[in-house]
Parts: structure tokens; C-alpha cells; sequence
């Protein structure tokens, strides 16, 4: 059995019983990275020396038959704008570069390196997240394992890439407008977006205060929810985090849907997307007894309201940098961001005050169901440098249309997992399923539902095995 | 003993000694209202009828021997914004004049009425709550009861000279940038601006949502704790209220200093103010021992961002009825609220940041001192239409520099009892007591002190007497 066919408990027990080493799953891990990343172009940095590190400490506490944290010895890859010790943050921007190092690991890194994880590089992303392609004009686009003339989706995608070519079990992301479920769907793994102010983003290069989210990606939703388990904490250095109560969801996976009530999401959700996206939902629909069809009338206010707050936050951040080197900036965001700096406070107001009012609208639905159902993108992964696809028979720039179904979700906080289908034509389709704030479990619990029958498809592609 | 001499407890003891009914309370009040008030333009509306009907419901009370509760048989008034069953609440605008009447009592005269208050009626401000002065280009100027040559000060004015003018033991203001402080100061009586969340603000016209607080004015510091207590209370309706635990003030009132460390704050709030101002801070200093001066060095900047996000959030606020009915609008704040509309949305941003900021700042001073003193004005009160004052070399623009003291600290929400003094020409000037987020006590406390000792003098004016 090789490395990526093992659960992260399948390989707790190989720990255990001696049958493996932290070493070998860390040596075995930066081959495979170092033989097929040059395809991929998903890692910015290899950290070999820090994961080999690592294992080490995991094999001492093996041989003196210590207990072995959750994720001992799981190799796992960070988006390259979580702090790493001793390495540059760099955000996808060439204007970051000559910073000096991280003195420390951000908040999630140290949760997971507590919980015994390997970590073994930082990964390609949009420059300052402010992108749904990994199209990075400076480091390069990150190709989809599962056909590299693709997209691999953004702005995570490096994170997506590597777990969905099997070479780490799993990474993380953020998700501001869609950066987790986006390449999720894209690549055909699980990916979940927490709820808003869940997990702490200390030590995370920011890019939109009151969007952003950081999540985890992985094969199997048992990893999903582990990874995620381990991520939750509490950081009074966060502002912004939540005071609600912890909750691992990894024990209760496995209750099935138990009185769970799912329902399609549908209007311009159903609406924005092709024919591949809308047989997913059903066959997810069937599958899950879902026969009603809710609605969201605000979706494309909530849409244009997440588009304002993105552009005016993501504009005051980068503000001085825009004013003193507008030259070290990625084209593709330059203007935006600057744009994104003058738009009226009236509006960037107004924005906000609608989010407050959405997130009451959006209780009533809840009262009618527990999760909700929509694609995670308006189709499958296109073409690297296409520049439009046709949905509802409009011609729409692919870079800002991939988010249009995940904008409207992230922009109220709600927790989202994604999870992986195929087309007729074998292509990664990822759907949303969406619950009401702070019911991660909720949408864990289905995605595993969907994937004890074989509905979702996280095999990972041709190219590792 | 007249109406006004007696306090909220010496009222409470006459009516239950019978010595006093409500009935003739509200009948003395309405009588000197409708004599005294056309020399001070402080009521826009008088509600005698309900005040009629609140007192028969208190004389009820009485003839059954039943408990009074704590304000029973006590006049009051209420800034114009506050919503009053049955009548359009104005908010000082000419704009809200043909608007219905508003259909139930906001949340604080709700705590009054089942308190026992007796509500006289409505009081003049300025349009929007929007300037420091009470020269209301539609309803006219509120006149100061010391000298009715001269402004009441605002946006509060109304509530203050209703107040300094005896003819009410307590009135309901709102504070922004300092409406409640500013003609607390300039009328000579207390004042209180709770820390921001504390109180609901459900059924009061806003004006700038992150900014806004209401709160009471006194003759008396007991009285003024005895109203903040029956203001407070939880409202599920105001998501900017904060869930921390209610503190009843009045019992705590009488332990004097007891470990409460003053000191100065000094700099900016010691630049910008007359020899009068700088007189008071000594002279109330000197009574509490407060040898120390602490500096909040971003006065300045804390000043600047409570302009923009007040600009802001009013422009947004008003930005439709900008649009469909310019020519309604006060004329002194038209051009304000449409610019603050159009501030870039970078601007906003940051002073909301640099908020979080300097509320961490501050947290410093508060580990030096409990109680922070500091002028509430830069001087007494000036001419009615006088449109500069001479302070620190250079003239300033009353409208605007008023408030110049109060909002920085109105602007990191700290909770701050305002003091009376008297120049040396026996001028009104006020003091700001500041103290930590939700610690009203150690202002209200120390306040008490002062008025024990005979520093401060809420005197009603020679108006009403």
C-alpha cells in the first residue's frame, strides 16, 4: 500500500505497530514532491530539513512508546502566506520577497505541528489571494494534477494541487471568496471553509480582515475533520475570533445523516452554472432525499457587497505599498486594489450593514433545513490562460466568475464543506454544502454520508501513482 | 422646598410620606415649562398629557400602598430622537418633520416609563445630532439658562438646558463626539456617556452606528446613577450592545475614592484650552490627590478618525434623502454628510483599525489610573452666532472645536462622568471624569466625591428660581 492510498488513522496504526517510520513517510514524501512538483509547480519552498525535523520527534516518541499526537507523522503542505519559522512569508507577491524571515509559525502551523504533523513546503497561491486561477504572474501558474494544461483553481491552489496529486495528505488554505472551495472543486478533493472568526488567522498574511477565513484541504473527510479538529483553539491575540465553544467534529462523523434535513440551494445558484454542475447536484440531491429548493433572493447583492468590502479592505491594506512601489505589484491587481482604496466609504458601509441584514435573512432558511446544496463552481477547470467561459449562455471572465456561487456564501461566514464529483467526462466538479455558523459538523457529517457511497471521488490523479 | 431642590430620593420620600403627590409634580413641572420655555427654545414637543397619565398611574400606586419604583414621580425630558409613542421623532430635522409618528417608545423610555419617570416632553438638538452648538437652523437656537445670551451647547442642548434650567431633574441625551459632554460642560450640570455597547440604543435615530451612545444629565451625581441604573438593561434588539453584566451604580456611590487612583491627562487636553479649562483641571486634581499628567499621544489622530467614520457612516446614512431631497437638509450639514459619503473607503478602513489600535493603547493609562480628568471644553460657553473662539494662539471654528476634547475619547468608547465647575466670573465649565470600558462606577464614584466636597456646582440657573 503506498502513501496516499493510507487514511491518516490507517497510518497512525502503521506508527504504531512499527510498520512504518515518521522518517520513511517524510524521505518517501520529499521524493515524490521533488520528482513530480516540477509538473505541478504547487510548492514555492521545500522545507526538507524542518520536515525531516519533525518526523524525528515523532520516531523518539515511538521508540519510547509514547502516546502519539492526532496527525504523527501526516506530511501536509501550508499556502504560502501562513508565517513559517525561518521563511520569508511571501502572500504570492513579488513585493513580499526581500522581507525578512518569520520569526515564528503562525497560530495554525503551531497547532499543527503540536499535533504531530510533517510539514513539507508552502505552496503557489493568487497574489494576496485576490485571485480564483493560481495564474501568478510571478511565481507562475499551478497546474490541476488531474490535467496539467488546467487550472488549478485559486487562489489556494497549490494547496489543492499538492493534496489532489496525493503528495501531502493534506494543506491548508484561506477562503476569502471562494480560495478553498474553489480549487477544491477544481482538483476533486474535500475542502472546508469553518465559519467565520472559527479558527485563528494570528500569523497569516492578511488580505481582506472581515472575509478572510483559513481552512483545511484533504482526500477523505475523515482527514477533513481531523486536520480541522486539530486547527481549532483558542488565540486571544485574534481579534476577531469567536468566543463560541470548540467542538471536534471527528467523533461524530460517522452518525449518518440522523435527522439532518438537506435541500438544494437554488435561483442564481442553479442558474450560474453549466450542465455538468447541475447533474452533480442532482445525483448529490437524489442521493441525500433532498427534494426541496430553497432560496437566497440576495445572492447577487450578497455577491457585489463581498466584491466592495474585498476591494476596499484589500485596498486599504496595500495602500502605502501601492503608493511607494505600484511597480513590485502583480498587474492583474494592481488596478483593482487601487480602485478598491477610493470606492466611497458610503458604499463600503452600506456593504457591510447588508451583510448583517443577509445573515438574518439567511436564518430563516436554516430553520428549514440543515444543509444546503449548490455547486462549489459555475463548471469544471478550464484551460491555463483562457481568459472567458460561457455560463447561462453569457460570456463571463473566468478570474472573477469562478467565485460567483462561493462569493455569496463566504461573504455571510458560513461554514461550507466541498466535496468532490466528476463529470461524464471524468473532469473534478466540487459542490458545496453549506450549514448555518459555527455547524461545521453538519457538513461534515453529510460529506461523509456522500462519501460512504461512493457518490464523491477524491481518487487522486494519475499522475502520482 | 421647591421641585428642584429636592433630590430623586427626597422626591421618593415625599411621596410616600404623602407630603407630595405625583399629579402636582407634573403640574409644577408643565406650569414652569410653559413659562420659562420660550426664553430657552428647549422643548420642541410637551407631552403633557402623558406625563398626567404616568403620574395618576404613580398616585395609584400610591393609594394602594404599593411599592414605587426607583424614578416614580420624577420629570424628565428626551432629546428629540428618541422614539415617544404617538409623536414623529425629529432628530432635529425639518427633513423627518411630515414622517408618522413613531408607533412605540424606544428601548430607554421604555426603562424609564416602568422606572416611574414622568416624561415632560421632547428637547431640541442639533439637525442629526450632527454639531456641538444647538443653533438648529429649523427649530432655532437652545439658549443657555446661565446666560441666554449664549449657546446650551450640543448636539444634546436641549436636554442640558432643560436640565441647568431646574425645570427637570434628569433628561436623555446622545454622545458621538461629545453631544452629551460638551453641553453638560457649558450648562454646569453632570453628565454621563456610558462606555459604548453598554446601553441599547433600540428606537433612537442613529447618527454614526459605531460611534453613537446615549445616556443621562443631572443636577445631582446620585440622581444621575439612580437613572443610568434604570437605563440599563439587556436588549436582544441592539446587535451593538454589549453582553457584559449590568452594574447597579447608585449603592456603590457613597465609597468615596477608596483606592481610586486620578491623574491628569495632559498634552493635547492640556494645549487646547483657555486658562479657565486649565484652572478647573488644578483645582479638582488638587482635591483628589492626582499628582500624576499621563499622555495619550494619538489625541490628534483619534480626533481625525472619529471625523471620518462620523462623516462616513452619517453620509451613508443620509445618502438617499441626499439624493432625493437636497434642499431639506440643514444647510450647516449638507455639504458634510454628502462629502463624508464620498471619503474613500481606505480612509474609513483605517480609522477603524487604527481604533482597535489605540483602544489597546490606552489600556496602558489604565493601568496607571483609574479615573482620567481632563476639560470637557476648551472654554465656557460662547455668544449665540459667535462662529470662532480664540484657543491656544489660534482661532477655531466653534462648531467644530467644541467637541474637540471629547472626541478622541467618545472615539475609543471609554465610559466618562462630566463634572460642573464655575470660572471666575461664575461661568459653567465642565470636566471629563474618563474611566476604563465598563468601569462607570470609578467616574461616577470619584464625581461624587467632588460634589461632596463642594468643588463642583450644579446650581440650577437664577432663570428658574
Amino acid at each position: 500500500m503506498t502513501l496516499h492510498e493510507m487514511s491518516i488513522s490507517a497510518i497512525q496504526k502503521a506508527l504504531g505497530t512499527g510498520e512504518l517510520s515518521a522518517g520513511e513517510i517524510a524521505r518517501q514524501t520529499l521524493d515524490a514532491i521533488t520528482r513530480i512538483n516540477p509538473q505541478l509547480n504547487a510548492w514555492t519552498a521545500i522545507t526538507a530539513e524542518r520536515m525531516l525535523a519533525e518526523a524525528d520527534n515523532i520516531d523518539t516518541l515511538r521508540r519510547e512508546k509514547r502516546p502519539l499526537p492526532p496527525l504523527a507523522g501526516i506530511p501536509y503542505a501550508v499556502k504560502n502566506l501562513f508565517d513559517v519559522a525561518g521563511h520569508t512569508t511571501l502572500a504570492g507577491a513579488e513585493l513580499f520577497s526581500q522581507l525578512p524571515a518569520a520569526a515564528a509559525d503562525s497560530f495554525a502551523v503551531r497547532q499543527l505541528r503540536s499535533a504531530g504533523g510533517l510539514l513539507s513546503g508552502m505552496v503557489n497561491m493568487d497574489a494576496y489571494a485576490y485571485g480564483f486561477t493560481t495564474e501568478n504572474s510571478h511565481y507562475g501558474a499551478t497546474h490541476n494534477p488531474h490535467d496539467l494544461k488546467r487550472i488549478a483553481g485559486g487562489s489556494s491552489g497549490g494547496s489543492a494541487a499538492a493534496v489532489a496529486a496525493g503528495l501531502v495528505h493534506f494543506s491548508l488554505g484561506t477562503d476569502t471568496n471562494g480560495s478553498i472551495r474553489v480549487p477544491a472543486s477544481l482538483c476533486g478533493i474535500y475542502g472546508l471553509k469553518p465559519t467565520f472568526g472559527r479558527l485563528s488567522r494570528s500569523g497569516s498574511h492578511p488580505f481582506v480582515a472581515s472575509l478572510d477565513h483559513i481552512g483545511p484541504f484533504a482526500r477523505r473527510v475523515s482527514d477533513l475533520a481531523s486536520v480541522y479538529d486539530a486547527l481549532q483553539g483558542r488565540d486571544s491575540s485574534d481579534s476577531f475570533q469567536a468566543d463560541s465553544s470548540r467542538e471536534q467534529t471527528r467523533p461524530l462523523l460517522d452518525r449518518g445523516l440522523d435527522g439532518l434535513r438537506c435541500a438544494v440551494l437554488g435561483g442564481y445558484f442553479s442558474t450560474w452554472c453549466d450542465a455538468d454542475a447541475r447533474a452533480a447536484v442532482a445525483r448529490v440531491a437524489k442521493a441525500l432525499d433532498a427534494h426541496d429548493e430553497l432560496l437566497f433572493p440576495d445572492a447577487e447583492l450578497a455577491r457585489s457587497a463581498a466584491f466592495i468590502i474585498s476591494a476596499s479592505e484589500g485596498g486599504n491594506q496595500y495602500l502605502p505599498a501601492l503608493r511607494s512601489q505600484p511597480a513590485r505589484f502583480e498587474p492583474h491587481s494592481r488596478e483593482r486594489l487601487l480602485a478598491g482604496a477610493m470606492i466611497p466609504s458610503a458604499w463600503y458601509i452600506q456593504a457591510q450593514r447588508f451583510r448583517a441584514h443577509a445573515r438574518q435573512a439567511f436564518k430563516t432558511l436554516f430553520s428549514q433545513a440543515d444543509v444546503l446544496i449548490a455547486p462549489a463552481t459555475p463548471r469544471s477547470a478550464t484551460l491555463i490562460g483562457e481568459q472567458t467561459m460561457e455560463i447561462n449562455g453569457q460570456s463571463l471572465p473566468v478570474r472573477a466568475s469562478m467565485g460567483m456561487l462561493t462569493q455569496p456564501i463566504s461573504f455571510l461566514g458560513l461554514p461550507v464543506t466541498t466535496v468532490p464529483l466528476r463529470t461524464a467526462h471524468g473532469a473534478p466538479i466540487g459542490l458545496q454544502l453549506i450549514a448555518a455558523p459555527f455547524n461545521e459538523q453538519a457538513c461534515l457529517r453529510v460529506a461523509r454520508v456522500l462519501e460512504a457511497c461512493g457518490i464523491t471521488d477524491a481518487r487522486p490523479a494519475e499522475i502520482a501513482q
